[in-house]
């Protein structure tokens, strides 16, 4: 039976100005991660959401982290906190982060960052407006509408808001692997609201999230830079060999010619065939975004193919090499480039390891150069993929549909958002991506913004998808 | 018949410690071109040395150059001078440069780099020692143990010393085009001491200097750099086509795959053959320079050939792209990757541009990408040889034999000094260069030092190539 959910949308709608009031003043807080001079904003930004979540009645504690990794910074605290706790009512526990992007009126902002602007078109101008302010504030929000409306809370919603995502969650993995068992042990659920819809119009929820193998390869061989003009044609140089290794991973239309890598991708099922063609995304979109027409593929399944189920390699650059305006004649001593694989089902870390490692040894052992090769993960984080027809995902579905009048599209993303992966195998539950925002709020950029019809509308659905997700017959 | 020298080298010996204490006197002034904060050190060496010139009974001019080039610091002055006027003799313009890279003990000097250290075992450590200012010093020493011994000076000696070299020579290759015909009009020769022996035992002589064409080659796609997690895969990557590209301009042995280039290169004659056997020249020591044994070739005579009267070219490094230590998932947007042809007889500055631009356009055509290929020579500056058999030479020869028992070697160099070029084409005249110091001096380097015997039997060197040079019959 589809819950009675009238009752709490008006209130949402009576509240709206309040809730925006409330985005305000967490935008005001400019709670910059990655400037150290900044931290105590942070952790004030930590302080205004545990008293928020306290006024509402939660229960709240703000569990400290230690130290910033190599410095003699604290960490902001995460704000954990519980609302409810009925043991016959589902338990949900959602995350999300109050700290942000660095940004300066002088970046190019049309408003100052730090204020919130609503222009309008209903344009809600702010750093973390949509990144990721306005998700976490709509749970907040979710509770403080039910509460005026009289309405049950129809679960037991369990908080973990971090303060370090936009520098790296320093520390948050260690934190929910401990909690796993002990502060999230009775989550039956878990729902993440930090993506994007695919594009403007359409709502989607998100199953899928590639990972990335990070390599560097070392070429040394003279103990020091050296003069162009004094040793070129004498001495075989890195940078020379370097060059040709990288040269041989990937052709221009994006194909891998390391063996071994797409021998690892999961095949493409009958099910899977139909799914993209009723994706809300175009070629136009995509054009748009790159701010060129150098895409790989002309339409639109490839490139969502591409995007979300194969992976893909990309050069990133040369340490060590000379990489600054102007001419330079150097031979560099020892150069090291740096490449990516985004990675896929059913891709192994190892085993991509192993034969990415293998493939630049051979090519370099066929150069027949003296110089020195070492190549190396610099890093690893697995992928992603959830079950899309999990009961988290069909409750996610309703009451999108119910919000937006639409099903939402069922998507994946090209991209890591390693802390997915880590709720998944700490808790060992379903994890559901639920974007409040659209692909064009410039989450990162200058005038990063949130719509508000995004942003009472997400009120509305999380709420919605707490009412669904409660009903939800197991499957 | 060969000139009396006995009187003038006595004279040398006797004063060694007032050259010493010249050339003490002249480290001290810390004259590094590269920073604006000693430019008054500069000209402060600039002067020095024309009060010096004066008192020895030169006429000097202290010549302005102007601004330096896109600043409001005006140049230090080039040292125009002349000592003699008499018809009768031949007249040499001797050129040299009083200003020095920079230099801190911090950098990991043993010394204090503007504290002349003279070591028991003959060294005399100090910045600007070697380069330049012993050699320029060795020209007024000259003068003035000819005075102090009464000997007549054999030429008229025109100097040119400048206060730019390390930084460019700016505005001097105005000047001496413009005094080429006027200040500089009656030189029958022109002699530059400003490089170093092929090894630390052997004195030589140098004909041939490489050029140089410099060329970036600019990829471009994507309006701004992109996210790898969300594009890769789908846009052709501006960083795997430029990285292409590169790899197919040379081999790990120094091949250069560009057709067009080597079809130009002079072939060697009968002549040069058996010039490289004799050369005081090791792999050991190039082993010792690289600081490895990652040479081309094992042996010396494809090895200086290599050096001297081949094309190299050497892959310089990547602008746009990450080059940071660590990991970012960038896709660049537009990068620019640097390369340099050193360039040889007969080689032509305008057909090797066109025979490198035609092959930079043909590879990335055939790797059919959608992004945006330009190549283009940043700066051009033309190889240099001259007659070894010029009186000028066979002078050098002499004067050498006497004062260090041996033939000289004829050598070239890989690299390039521009203003060699420039005094030829400008006078019209024949261009010695002739060294002072060896070649583990370490002219750029921290401890640079000139041997207490290169700077003495040096100033005898200098001088007997003025009386050789003064009697040598033309050819």
């Amino acid at each position: 039976m589809a819950p009675q959910l009238d009752g709490y949308f008006q209130q949402v709608d009576s509240m709206s100005d309040a809730f925006i009031e409330r985005l305000r003043q967490a935008v005001a807080i400019p709670s910059v991660s990655s400037e150290a001079a900044r931290r105590p904003d942070v952790v004030r930004m930590g302080e205004f959401l545990a008293n928020e979540l306290t006024k509402l009645g939660a229960s709240v504690e703000l569990r400290p982290l230690g130290k910033q990794h190599g410095t003699d910074l604290d960490l902001p605290p995460v704000v954990l906190a519980r609302y409810g706790n009925d043991k016959n009512k589902r338990t949900i526990l959602v995350y999300g982060h109050y700290d942000v992007q660095p940004a300066e009126k002088s970046d190019g902002w049309d408003t100052e960052p730090f204020e919130l602007t609503v222009k309008e078109d209903g344009r809600m101008l702010g750093r973390g407006s949509t990144d990721d302010k306005g998700p976490v504030l709509g749970w907040l929000n979710a509770i403080e509408a039910h509460k005026a409306a009289g309405i049950d809370f129809p679960v037991n919603l369990l908080m973990c808001f971090e303060g370090m995502e936009e520098y790296g969650s320093d520390g948050l993995d260690d934190l929910i692997n401990e909690e796993g068992k002990k502060y999230f042990a009775d989550a039956d659920a878990v729902c993440i609201s930090d993506n994007y819809w695919l594009g403007t119009e359409k709502p989607c929820l998100t199953y899928g999230l590639r990972g990335c193998n990070y390599y560097s390869i070392e070429v040394s061989g003279p103990g020091a830079d050296l003069h162009s003009g004094v040793f070129g044609g004498t001495a075989q140089e890195p940078m020379t060999d370097l060059v040709r290794v990288m040269g041989s991973l990937v052709d221009t239309d994006g194909k891998i010619l390391i063996p071994g890598i797409m021998e690892q991708v999961a095949p493409v099922t009958a099910d899977e065939e139909g799914l993209y063609d009723n994706i809300a995304f175009t070629m136009e979109t995509l054009h748009d975004s790159l701010g060129s027409k150098t895409t790989i593929f002309e339409d639109k399944k490839p490139t969502l193919m591409a995007r979300w189920r194969y992976p893909s390699l990309s050069l990133h650059g040369i340490e060590g090499a000379f990489s600054a305006p102007g001419a330079k004649t150097v031979i560099p001593a020892k150069v090291i480039g740096k490449f990516s694989i985004r990675t896929v089902p059913n891709m192994e870390i190892e085993q991509t390891n192993e034969v990415v490692c293998r493939y630049v040894e051979d090519v370099f052992k066929k150069l027949g150069s003296k110089n020195t090769l070492k190549v190396y993960p610099q890093h690893c984080g697995k992928w992603w993929v959830a079950s899309p027809k999990h009961w988290n995902f069909s409750a996610a579905a309703k009451a999108t549909e119910r919000v937006w009048g639409v099903e939402p599209d069922f998507t994946r993303e090209g991209g890591s958002i390693p802390v997915t992966l880590t709720f998944e195998q700490a808790t060992g539950k379903n994890v559901l991506l639920l974007p409040m925002g659209s692909s064009n709020d410039g989450a990162h950029s200058i005038n990063e913004k949130l719509d508000k019809r995004n942003y009472i509308e997400g009120i509305k659905l999380l709420g919605a998808y707490l009412h669904y997700v409660a009903e939800e017959p197991m499957n």
